[in-house]
């Protein structure tokens, strides 16, 4: 649940993100149905009192910014728990120095709404279905200054700066965790203290970003964390495209092409299906359609075509995420991708082109399980 | 509570180590009045219980090898407590490559009679004193195994190796950590799991390892994590020395020496509280009591003499560490310092030369707060 919106120029320094902070404090709107916490102790002693109580917590960490993947993983939350906790806290330290804390989007008032109209949907789901479907209700939002979440130290994004931080190595230094080597220990460390926080009975993550569920199981595991991890399938729309905060600086042209990124997944994944096993066959149907897409734009007009670079195209080892030869279809594996969507060349007039008017730079990702055959 | 003992050869490699995990598993002995946990799961079960039933817990880490200054540790538990729990895990994260792991004292049973006992005297002053003085018990002896603290990767000692852990800078690097650069971070890694698993409402450590209780009260700031640290003092014997597994191996003249460590920090203490508060002043006091002893000791001959290496003496604050030019007298600071006490060069017919006939180096420390002047 901790996405970054890629390729905005920085506007302000971590100071003013502080201020930020502040400045959210002072205009928090209350809720009606769900109670907003900014520190540690009041949560606590609600989480206390519901553990009496025999009431069981599911979490959802977000970064705010609330879309209808986050939406899919409160539901599962509220099929599975009397009570939702959700946390909005955008996390300094999974930002490196050169990437855009300060516009990552704060829209407290609608993620706000958004939860208060999920509340009431659950009720009115319940009581339409009677008693027989008991859905859990969203309780308390968790949304802590940065002074809160990091007390002592001003929050780094250094790899070599000082902190209290969690760091797993050598998971968080694949994949995405090779141009972001910050990123997974921010994660880490930004979940580890949520959860000691909110000590909930389960934890959500969307499968959208596979490197952070293996992280965070991974963290739970070692450190014996007493919390379930649930994975939720990834929210896409209709044409396959997975649902990403991103996703609304593309633009009609961007997102037809952007496309591409899942059907080279389902390319690979069919090749699985089929039988084949090696990382040749399978990376070799995926790069198959990336090279004829990026072939078929190239050929069109700067009017008409959105180019892309392919980041990396990954088949590894689910549980070390280590790039695997072959799979071993006992254990299964994971297929995932980057793809840089380049901003747009030339716009036609009254083209659709995005929030940002194509120019923004979309970096997407996307993943397949590959499911162990009986 | 973590001590380890230095100087004596190391013998074995990681891998005996987790043969000797296992040795010890089989021949466990299981004793009356506690449980013995070897597992996080059914400790969890218990922990649940007795929240349930309003019951607290208080948490002794130990590494084993119990002397008085654990026992110290239980008894502040058992007064603030109605439960409480002790680990027994040689942790090989807080062991250096070239450091002693194999050679760490196992003492299982003598161990477990020690508690027994413990628990036995708990008892008996309780009834004793009648229904005023309620005393908390040793419920459980979590005792698990590299495998069950480790679970995915084998435990790392190099200090760029992988892993799981959890780091505190700038404050690992300080003292201690100066000369024992994975020290810290196994220890805030084994600390962590243990919180989680134990999930204590009140942890205890001892003033001996300054250090320590400085990294752990950070880790617990930091990482919200829900429970109080209980700092209790340090125990000495009549001479003033700080009691620590490792004094057996000094004998009887380098027991007379080693006092120095404390007489020195002693002296700058008084500097202190008479008003002094600068470093040279306070530091210049403690410096003149080392230099003294080490030169009254070169004019004695070799069967007579001890020698010793100041390894360092601190004046620091007392949540950062950071040296101190100044005491503020408004916050105080920490007095410490580590002494090598260097192997006898020549021994005595019928001389108390201690465990290892005087041919073990022994590093000594201790500390002293200088409490904040109102």
């Amino acid at each position: 649940m901790f996405r970054w919106v890629k390729g905005v120029r920085s506007f302000s320094s971590a100071a003013s993100s502080l201020l930020a902070d502040a400045t959210t404090a002072a205009k928090l709107r209350q809720p009606a149905s769900f109670q907003v916490f900014r520190d540690v102790p009041p949560l606590r002693q609600l989480r206390r009192k519901l553990l009496k109580n025999d009431r069981t917590v599911g979490f959802v960490p977000t970064m705010g910014a609330l879309h209808e993947g986050h939406i899919s993983l409160i539901r599962q939350a509220a099929r599975e728990n009397t009570d939702i906790f959700v946390s909005i806290f955008v996390n300094p330290t999974q930002f490196g120095v050169n990437e855009d804390l300060s516009s990552y989007p704060r829209t407290w008032d609608s993620d706000v709404e958004k939860l208060e109209a999920l509340n009431e949907e659950l009720a009115r789901v319940e009581a339409e279905t009677g008693s027989g479907a008991k859905a859990g209700r969203i309780t308390a939002i968790f949304a802590p200054t940065s002074k809160v979440m990091y007390p002592t130290l001003p929050p780094s994004s250094e790899i070599d700066g000082d902190g209290s931080f969690v760091t797993i190595t050598p998971l968080s230094t694949k994949l995405e965790g090779g141009s972001r080597p910050v990123f997974f220990r921010g994660v880490a460390t930004v979940c580890m203290k949520l959860f000691n926080a909110t000590t909930p009975d389960r934890v959500y993550f969307g499968q959208k970003d596979v490197q952070q569920t293996v992280v965070i199981k991974r963290m739970v595991q070692d450190f014996h964390i007493g919390t379930e991890v649930r994975i939720v399938n990834t929210t896409r729309e209709p044409t396959g495209l997975a649902l990403s905060s991103r996703n609304v600086y593309l633009g009609e042209r961007r997102r037809a092409v952007g496309l591409t990124i899942y059907r080279a997944l389902k390319a690979a994944e069919e090749a699985y299906l089929a039988g084949k096993t090696s990382r040749a066959d399978i990376l070799g149907a995926a790069r198959s359609v990336t090279d004829t897409v990026l072939a078929e734009q190239h050929a069109l007009s700067k009017t008409e075509r959105s180019l892309f670079e392919v980041d990396y195209i990954s088949l590894a080892d689910p549980d070390s995420l280590e790039e695997l030869d072959f799979v071993d279809a006992a254990k299964g594996g994971v297929l995932s991708a980057a793809l840089k969507m380049a901003p747009l060349e030339e716009t036609k007039p009254g083209e659709d082109c995005g929030l940002g008017d194509g120019k923004v730079p979309v970096r997407l990702i996307d993943n397949l399980i590959l499911h162990p055959k009986a």
